[in-house]
C-alpha cells in the first residue's frame, strides 16, 4: 500500500446559495482545491454526495463534475453514505492513490439543499434512515436524536444547559470561520428558548440545512515532496464502519458501534491513540450527538460529555478541542459535503493557516463523519510532517 | 498492486419481483455469492445502486445492506454511476483489494425498479441525463438513444433490421438463462411490428424496467488459490472513463469518448488486444447501444455493427459473441445491478458452467458497462486461470 498526503484542500462559503448551482458548487470548491494544490492534475475524482436524486433531480455526478470541471475523461466515481457520503470519498480518493489506480485523486463532497420545500428537504434527509421500518412511521432525524437525548438525559443526569453548550462552543468558534453559514455567536439563553423541535431537542441544538461544497487533492508521500508551499500533511489511518441501519435493533441505543469501530480502526492503522489527538472534528449534526461521539472515542468517559463540555474541555482553547471549524452545527451541514469540509479543516488547521481560530501548533488531528443515526461512521487520522 | 480474483458469484432471477424488497434481493444475491464461493467472509462490501432514493425513498445502502446480511460492522460504500453503477461497484471493490484495505471484498449491484408508477420511474432514470440542459426539456433516454439510431441510420446507412437482429439475437441466448427477466426469443418481424417509443426505437428496442440483484467476491490471487471448487477468474484489467454528460456537447455524437477510453484503460492494463478478448458482454441497453459499443471498442469497423450482426459474428456461436446472458434487452435491466451481473455472466462463462448458453472454452472476457447516454462506462478484462 503507497503512502498518501493531502497537497490541496478548498471549500467555498456554505450557506442557502440561491445563486448557485449544485455544479458550481462542486466545480468551485474543486478549483480552490487545484489552486491551493499548486497544480491542475487529477487522475480520478472521486464525488461524496447524499442524495442529489432526491434534492435535486440529478444522479451521475460521476459524469457532469468532471465534465464541468473540465475533466471530461477521467475516471469518477460518487459514492453515497447518508451523512457520511463526504468522509468516504476522502477515504475513496486514498483507495485510488493507496492501490495504485491513480496518482493524483481528488474528493469532492457537495450538497444542494435548499432548492427544495421545507417537507421534502425533510423527506430526502429521511432517506438516510430505514425507510421501511423507521420513515415509513413517521420518524425523522430530530425524533431519532431527540430519543438519544433523552436516553442519555435519563441515564447520565445530562442536563439541557449541558446540551447547550455543545451549541454555545462550535458557534463561539464558527463566528471565527468566514466560511461558516452561521458565523455569529449564540447564548445559553437563546439556546435554551429556541423553537423546540423534537423534545428536548430546540432548534438551536441542531445543524441547520445547508448548500456547500469542499475539496481535497491527494497524491502519493512521494510525489507530494514536489509541493512546498504548504507542510506536508499525511493520511495516517483510515477508518471506516457500519451498524444497524435502524435505531430499535441496537443492543444500546446510546452506544454508537459503527463510530467505535471505524475511530479504532483509524487509530489502530495510524499507530496511535486517542490521548495522541491534538483535536477532532466530530459529527455534531445534533448538540447531543457531539456528546455522544466524545464518549464513545473516547475523550471522556461514558456520561461525562455533558459536564466536560461545561468545564471546557473541548473548547477552542480546551486540551481536547472539538470542532474548531465551528461544527455541522454553526459552519452547516452540507450533508454530502460536510466530511471533506472536516478534513479541509484538520488540513488547515495542521498547516497553521486557520487564521483567528487557528490552535497551537497541532501535529495530529481526527475526522469523524456519521451517517443517518450512527449506521455508517468514517474517520481518518491526519499528521502533519515537520 | 496486489492482483485480485474473484471467488464467488450470485444472481437472482430478475423480473418483476413484488414479493421482494430492495434489501431482499441484495442480501439474497449476495448470500448466493457467499455460498458459491464457499466462504462468508467479506471484509467490506460495496453497492452499486443508481437511484434508491428516488425509486425506493431509501439512501444508507451502505448501512442497511451489510446489516441485513448479518455483517453490520464492516467498512461499506455505495457508489453510483447512473447505469454503470453496477461496474464501478466491481471496480471499488477491486480497489479494497489492491490496496490491501481489505483481504475479502463483495461487490452487489441492485435495483428495485418496479415499485413506482411508470412516470416515476421514467423520471428516475431522468436522473443519468443532464437535469438542467436535457431532462428539463423533457428529453428522456428512449429519446436520447433514438437520435443516436436515427444518427447512425443517416451517416451509415443502417437499417431497422440490422437494429432488430441485436434483439433477436440476445433474445435468443437469453432464452437460454435461467435468471433473465424475458427467457424468450423474439422474431425480427415481432421487434419490427411493436409499439413505437421513440422514433426509429420500438418497444423491442429498449431493455426493460427490472426488479434485480447480483454480486461478486473479490480476494487477492494468492487467497484465491484456497478456494479449489472453481476455475480461478482474475481480474486483468479495470478501466473507468467518463464523457460530458449531455449529449448535445460532444464533438461527435456517435463517438463514445468514455466507452473508447474505459475499453483502452482496461486492455491496456491487461496488455491485450481487443482481437484476444474472446467474447463479451456489453451495454445493450437500446439496440442501437449495442452496436455502437462493438464499433467504439474496435470489433468492426465504424458503420459495420449492423450488417457484422446480420452476418452472425456476435451470435452464440459466432466469432466475437456478445451478450451470451442475454444482455440487458432480454436479461433484464436493473440499472444498478446490469454491471455485476455482466462479471457474473463473464465468469460463469469463464469456469464453463453456463449451461446451454455456454461457450466453446473460452479463456479471456470483457465486461462492458455504460451510464446514461455514454457520459461514464467502466470496463473489465477478465482472464481464466488454466
Amino acid at each position: 500500500m503507497r503512502d498518501v498526503a493531502i497537497i490541496g484542500i478548498g471549500i467555498i462559503k456554505f450557506g442557502e446559495l440561491w445563486e448557485k448551482s449544485l455544479r458550481d458548487m462542486a466545480v468551485e470548491a474543486a478549483l480552490n482545491c487545484l489552486t491551493d494544490a499548486g497544480t491542475d492534475r487529477a487522475d480520478s475524482v472521486t464525488i461524496g454526495c447524499m442524495s442529489s436524486g432526491v434534492f435535486n433531480g440529478q444522479e451521475h455526478l460521476a459524469s457532469l463534475i468532471p465534465d464541468y470541471l473540465g475533466k471530461n475523461n477521467i475516471p469518477a466515481t460518487r459514492v453515497e453514505s447518508a451523512c457520511a457520503s463526504g468522509g468516504l470519498a476522502v477515504r475513496n480518493a486514498y483507495m485510488e492513490v493507496a492501490s495504485g489506480l491513480s496518482d493524483y485523486s481528488l474528493a469532492i463532497g457537495v450538497e444542494k439543499m435548499t432548492d427544495v420545500s421545507t417537507g421534502m428537504a425533510t423527506y430526502a434527509l429521511a432517506t438516510a434512515c430505514d425507510r421501511d421500518y423507521e420513515a415509513f412511521h413517521g420518524i425523522t432525524f430530530p425524533g431519532l436524536y431527540a430519543m438519544l437525548a433523552r436516553a442519555h438525559m435519563e441515564r447520565y443526569d445530562t442536563t439541557r444547559e449541558q446540551l447547550a453548550q455543545v451549541a454555545v462552543k462550535n458557534h463561539s468558534n464558527g463566528a471565527l470561520n468566514p466560511f461558516a453559514q452561521y458565523p455569529f455567536p449564540v447564548t445559553q439563553e437563546a439556546v435554551l428558548s429556541s423553537t423546540m423541535i423534537a423534545d428536548p431537542l430546540r432548534l438551536l441544538d441542531c445543524s441547520p440545512i445547508t448548500d456547500g461544497a469542499a475539496a481535497v487533492l491527494l497524491t502519493t508521500v512521494e510525489e507530494a515532496k514536489k509541493f512546498k508551499s504548504s507542510p506536508m500533511v499525511i493520511i495516517r489511518g483510515v477508518g471506516s464502519a457500519t451498524d444497524t441501519l435502524a435505531l430499535s435493533q441496537r443492543k444500546d441505543m446510546l452506544e454508537l458501534g459503527a463510530v467505535k469501530k471505524a475511530v479504532h480502526r483509524a487509530l489502530k492503522m495510524a499507530g496511535k491513540k486517542i490521548q495522541d489527538i491534538d483535536f477532532a472534528e466530530v459529527h455534531d449534526c445534533f448538540t447531543i450527538s457531539e456528546i455522544l461521539v466524545m464518549e464513545t472515542i473516547g475523550i471522556v468517559k461514558p456520561g461525562q460529555g455533558g459536564p466536560a463540555t461545561i468545564d471546557g474541555l473541548t473548547a477552542l482553547d480546551g486540551k481536547f478541542p472539538l470542532n474548531p471549524s465551528g461544527g455541522l452545527k454553526s459552519k452547516g451541514h452540507p450533508v454530502g459535503a460536510s466530511g471533506v469540509a472536516q478534513v479541509y479543516e484538520a488540513v488547515s488547521q495542521l498547516r497553521g493557516e486557520s487564521g483567528k481560530r487557528q490552535l497551537n501548533n497541532p501535529k495530529l488531528a481526527l475526522t469523524q463523519n456519521m451517517g443517518g443515526s450512527g449506521g455508517s461512521c468514517v474517520c481518518h487520522v491526519l499528521e502533519v510532517k515537520d
